[in-house]
């Protein structure tokens, strides 16, 4: 074997291992039974330290090395050997002792933080969070940065992308969009009660099926199954699995969550499969990941032209639920912009809110600026600022989210971020495909599906998520694409007076 | 941390990995998507491959070379040592272009051997099995053998047996049991049709789990879902894994197939889970995990004390297809001998001869006494002469079984060892317990499953097969037992003068 064939072969058998860890994941939050869970954890730690030890294997080094002398690498090879050169190094400033620390301290914080929403008491996970926050801080200190510790943390979620960077983008959101969600609190809230009435879980459960038949996803190559929290995960191109949530007085999140994952397994089924087992052959960033879900989720699933389709058959489907609702006042609904407490249940303006809390409250956290016994006060602060709400619980509040207590600080921005390449890729398409909308209204979703295939899908990470969104659209992400979608949806829905449409 | 922590570390990663192998395995049979099977099979080889490199691992063998020295280890580490011992020496033998080569043709030769199946066309089969022989043959001699190289496979499913050992063992068998089954034959065989009745599958499914609760199996630590096959899994003592076929018409192969299943899984959550990665917390040789099934299937769950406490309800339960039929037609139907051409559909008299026969076969196949172009006929001869039955197609014949494909040879007299010394114990037990089979008739299993606990789940691989029988039942294995069973019970069943009982 040529260098390049042992390098691969060595990258493949570690993608096989992470692939092999994803699907326990998935029993885990499938079908695990309730006893299965402590040889469960040690049999991934197994795994994981395992795929660790093949990661820093001084071989690859080697490989790497030599690979970047050889000028006879076609383009995809090199970004490759770009890539696996990222990885490897990032990988040999880890210690197994410090691997052993976070993974243990996780579990345990874990479990903490599950007391701790269960029994609405923030101090019960207070001790463990200052525990992560601390080894965070010092994996910053391992992995170096340049300006801001914080850096390195997003640095793992959204490569390349730095605090200064989101600060922009931030400050950005929070003036347009801010103002914007005020403007629109003073009109009149729109009817939604119908979407929380009693739909039969199984009939939801067929519906979500038909759903992601519709946008295209790939039943031989993937499957549905029920979680407590809705997920998508991958074992292959060829295996791509989504998970849902039914409760009977929860049609409207299981609707949007079941397009939401169908986005991202689509963007997973559409991998350059021929590349399996090179860093090529996976997503370019969180940021790049989410763009799939929202734009199917939201730019789509929560337009006027996707239920102009689909509205009759589910009207059919449940006639008693919808009884005297029409087109609009669906539309109205379930684009409805209502500050909430949660951000899993948030419109998708106020949505933005909910992130820009979280990123300032981690930056601080990380940074040192915030003290983890401040913090139930300065999240219920945050949010009367933000959002004009008050918080009545820790459950509610603070201890809402998984994230922190596994450890992922970084990761929140990424989904603001990918809702405004969202924005910006779903502008581009209506450009490039003729009459895009009216495809959507007759239900055709292949030529929205085959330029996401050509222009996202298939690249896998041959490029920066910059790179691919100048590819794409001709220039790099911008907010005012967000904030244009914003203004003619909602300046039409809520009969207002908008500028600044590009 | 001393030698055997760490010789203990190291099989507990590799007991690790095994079991999430498992998990994968489950996976292909129950959940997989279609397209799911290349990159699967590809991850298994991966985590195949590792796993063979840990086991040969050089430590591993100075590590057992130290502690087999050392004279302060306890009774189960020195078990331990000595397993690992010849476990080390067994995988040593191996190298990489074989293991290689043997997995890639049984892959093949799988395949070959569904498509055989579904064009029941066996030549489609048969060079592939010509290869699998040829890779067996070489396989025994790489093991190393004494009298015979099929005792080198038989090693692998039933320690310590030998080729001789199931000669005698067998050559019993077919003179007492054909003897007997003739006799039977001459008799009328009674009337079954109502067990293949419509029975609705939903129906069928709550019945299995009801059955798998009563005989104790937990839930917490287990679960069941369908499968093509049947089969029980272990991915820790904490999480064993049932899998069943529900099809409307065969609600009887439902139920006997769920208490076999059940079986084995009782078995796998009675381990020694504090020696958790040991290999004394595993099974003892196939025919003693058969016995667990096997006792349950048939020495219980064809009684006629277990129907006695489970008729009524049953019959509540399918008034319609149960109409008119007493307990003791019920009881009848359950156990007509009828000699078929299926080995799974076998009852529990006739089931022997079809071992009988692949016995017969893979010893001559091993040998060279026999060439996989005469096989077809060579079985339908058997099958005349040990059955009395023409053999209509190669379908349901030479390749009904999966085990060849699977280069599973020496696995099939374990299923007739495990019968044999599960009438041996169920025989025990009926000693130990006070009135065994009046608990069982009002439904008390527990005593049973006490008894199994005590007697042979908790000791694991503490003991061989040999030993542990003879510590339970003061004698090692004695097909005695199994004709006394069959002498008293289908002698009363059919109406029957018998000798030799007990």
């Amino acid at each position: 074997m040529g260098t390049f064939e042992l390098f691969k072969a060595h990258l493949t058998r570690i993608t096989d291992l992470k692939m092999i860890s994803s699907m326990m994941n998935w029993d885990m939050e499938t079908y695990m039974p309730e006893k299965g869970g402590f040889y469960r954890g040690q049999q991934m730690a197994t795994l994981s330290g395992i795929i660790h030890q093949m990661a820093i294997d001084p071989r690859l080094g080697k490989w790497i090395a030599q690979l970047q002398k050889d000028n006879q690498l076609n383009a995809v090879q090199k970004r490759s050997v770009a890539l696996a050169k990222r990885g490897f190094e990032r990988s040999g400033k880890y210690n197994e002792a410090f691997v052993v620390e976070l993974s243990t301290t996780i579990s345990a914080s874990h479990q903490a933080w599950q007391k701790a929403r269960a029994a609405d008491d923030f101090s019960i996970f207070a001790p463990m969070l200052e525990k992560i926050v601390s080894i965070k801080r010092r994996e910053c200190e391992i992995l170096g940065y340049q300006d801001h510790p914080y850096d390195a943390l997003i640095d793992q979620f959204e490569p390349g992308t730095t605090t200064a960077e989101v600060d922009t983008l931030f400050t950005e959101v929070r003036a347009q969009l801010m103002d914007f969600v005020h403007r629109i609190q003073l009109k009149q809230t729109p009817e939604v009660d119908f979407l929380y009435a009693a739909y039969p879980t199984n009939e939801q459960w067929d519906y979500g099926l038909a759903l992601l038949q519709q946008m295209g996803y790939d039943f031989k190559a993937g499957r549905q199954d029920v979680s407590a929290h809705p997920f998508s995960t991958t074992f292959s191109p060829e295996d791509v699995r989504i998970t849902t949530r039914v409760e009977e007085k929860n049609f409207y999140g299981m609707v949007w969550s079941c397009i939401h994952e169908g986005g991202h397994a689509l963007y997973e089924q559409g991998m350059p499969t021929q590349y399996y087992g090179l860093p090529v052959c996976e997503y370019v960033s969180l940021g790049i990941h989410e763009s799939q879900s929202r734009l199917w989720e939201n730019n789509v699933g929560r337009s006027m032209s996707f239920w102009q389709n689909n509205f009759d058959a589910l009207k059919n489907r449940f006639p008693e639920q919808l009884n005297g609702v029409s087109l609009s006042g669906f539309y109205r609904a379930i684009n409805a912009v209502r500050p909430s407490l949660i951000r899993t249940h948030a419109d998708e303006l106020t949505y933005h809110f909910h992130i820009l809390i979280r990123y300032k409250i981690e930056k601080a956290l990380i940074e040192g600026s915030l003290e983890v016994r401040d913090l139930p006060a300065y999240w219920n602060a945050c949010y009367k600022e933000y959002l004009g709400i008050d918080v009545p619980s820790d459950a509610e509040g603070v201890l809402q989210d998984i994230h922190w207590s596994h450890g992922s600080f970084g990761y929140f921005p990424t989904y603001s971020i990918g809702s405004f390449y969202a924005a910006q890729f779903y502008h581009q398409a209506t450009k490039d495909i003729d009459n895009l909308e009216d495809e959507i209204a007759s239900g055709n979703l292949k030529p929205l599906l085959g330029w996401l295939r050509k222009n996202i899908h298939q690249h896998g990470k041959m490029y920066t998520a910059r790179e691919l969104c100048e590819r794409t659209t001709g220039e790099p992400l911008s907010f005012q694409y967000f904030m244009d979608y914003a203004f003619k949806k909602y300046g039409a829905l809520y009969d207002m007076k908008v500028e600044n449409v590009l």
